[in-house]
């Protein structure tokens, strides 16, 4: 990991495509994002897709159709300024590119969405040990049973990601994460797993498998901004863009200024 | 129990000694109180002991020495406003009486310390079902392992009450119960009852036994105002005088002016 913490920095060697590390514990004191493109003709749905689902899906940023900038999240090219994207036809990603300088076209609307990154800085700061960022490795996240609310033509499951927590520190980390309504606030669950509908915990639909869970640890679930990328697997629009997991954008905003508190 | 919701109605009834039930669910919109009366030879003590464990401490009302007043609370004369009363000699209770009059002396010095009744009724206004609440029962409060801070001869474990919740309503109660700093705050707990020392979650050491618990229910456990009662068993003070659990002192503040949030 790179040890910038100036965000217009960070995404001027993003931009060179010389970055081709995950973005967690870059500029930790800006909120990041997770990303969606797509055509003009899904741009509404998703919209209320996102509306309707604001703990998965926070919408932080939302181009202008045909714009590659993002004016309220900085001063953003979406075309080059991600360290990696995924390029979707029909729910299958065709490519993994380091720019998407020959995908953009004049028809496509970007939206960016909260990330859980914004509330991991809060928790460490205040002492809760995060499991993965010690191990340096990505978040453990899975498909839940929930249905997301559908809008259009979107619909599909609740993705979550898990934190194995002390009782003590389970507490504190909904209090702290309630701040921050914004990038998936409080957690939607805690506990036992199968209640919603995961089989296996040591084995994450996305990101890498928890180490072992301590003996007073429990399972702590949050709305993951990676609900939209299965949605995209289910609801298959003809094309759409997203980021490559861990591989986020880095905005100009400060994650405090996304506490509601 | 009657339906009273004016605070000095229902303590003329108290102070005519025309009350016996416990004052759950009594102008339930009020705060009420836990009660402790010592000699002024143990005032800073206690006052002390209630600043290092605010959780179960919380002070919400400081009498002057001799004074059966408490002006900030409301009309309230100690004496004969709490529907029933504990004596304490050396750690032993010795009377069970409806008033203090014969007891009352001039070195006496009145605390009152909130209660979870206060997150209790946002709680219920949120949609969550309380048990004990719903079974009319006395919640069900459990001595741990857990030590208060000592200060001067006060020393003991702390006591918790406990609530079986569903995973989502734990976290909506964490949330809600934030709110109300001074009347227990937020869980110290949840989960594994081993945890802090509770061998046996039907056999509480104060109030009712809990029902069974659903499925999908976890116990969550919130810092109890019955902790000096326990305090008051250990550190053996020459005397002291308590409320009787579950009759508790209704003052004129509102619960929401309590709210920290």
């Amino acid at each position: 990991m790179l040890n910038i913490q100036n965000p217009i920095e960070a995404r001027k060697i993003i931009r060179k495509n010389e970055y081709k590390d995950q973005t967690a514990g870059t500029a930790n004191k800006y909120v990041q994002g997770n990303l969606c493109i797509l055509p003009s003709k899904y741009a509404m749905d998703f919209a209320s897709f996102c509306q309707k689902n604001p703990k998965p899906c926070p919408l932080i940023g939302f181009g202008t159709k045909g714009d590659p900038s993002l004016k309220d999240l900085g001063d953003i090219d979406i075309r080059t300024d991600v360290p990696q994207y995924r390029i979707w036809e029909k729910g299958k990603i065709i490519d993994e590119p380091y720019d998407i300088k020959k995908y953009w076209n004049e028809d496509l609307t970007t939206f960016v969405l909260g990330c859980s990154m914004s509330f991991e800085l809060p928790l460490i700061e205040a002492g809760i040990p995060i499991q993965h960022i010690e191990n340096d490795t990505i978040v453990p996240m899975y498909r839940t049973s929930i249905d997301c609310e559908p809008a259009g033509q979107f619909s599909g499951k609740l993705v979550v990601s898990m934190r194995p927590l002390n009782s003590k520190d389970a507490i504190r980390s909904i209090q702290i994460s309630s701040r921050f309504p914004a990038v998936h606030g409080a957690p939607i669950h805690l506990g036992d797993p199968s209640e919603i509908g995961i089989k296996d915990i040591m084995n994450p639909e996305y990101g890498d498998p928890p180490k072992t869970f301590k003996n007073n640890e429990i399972p702590v679930f949050w709305a993951c901004g990676v609900t939209p990328q299965s949605v995209l697997q289910d609801s298959k629009p003809d094309f759409c863009i997203t980021h490559a997991p861990g591989k986020m954008l880095i905005t100009d905003k400060l994650n405090n200024d996304l506490a509601a508190l």
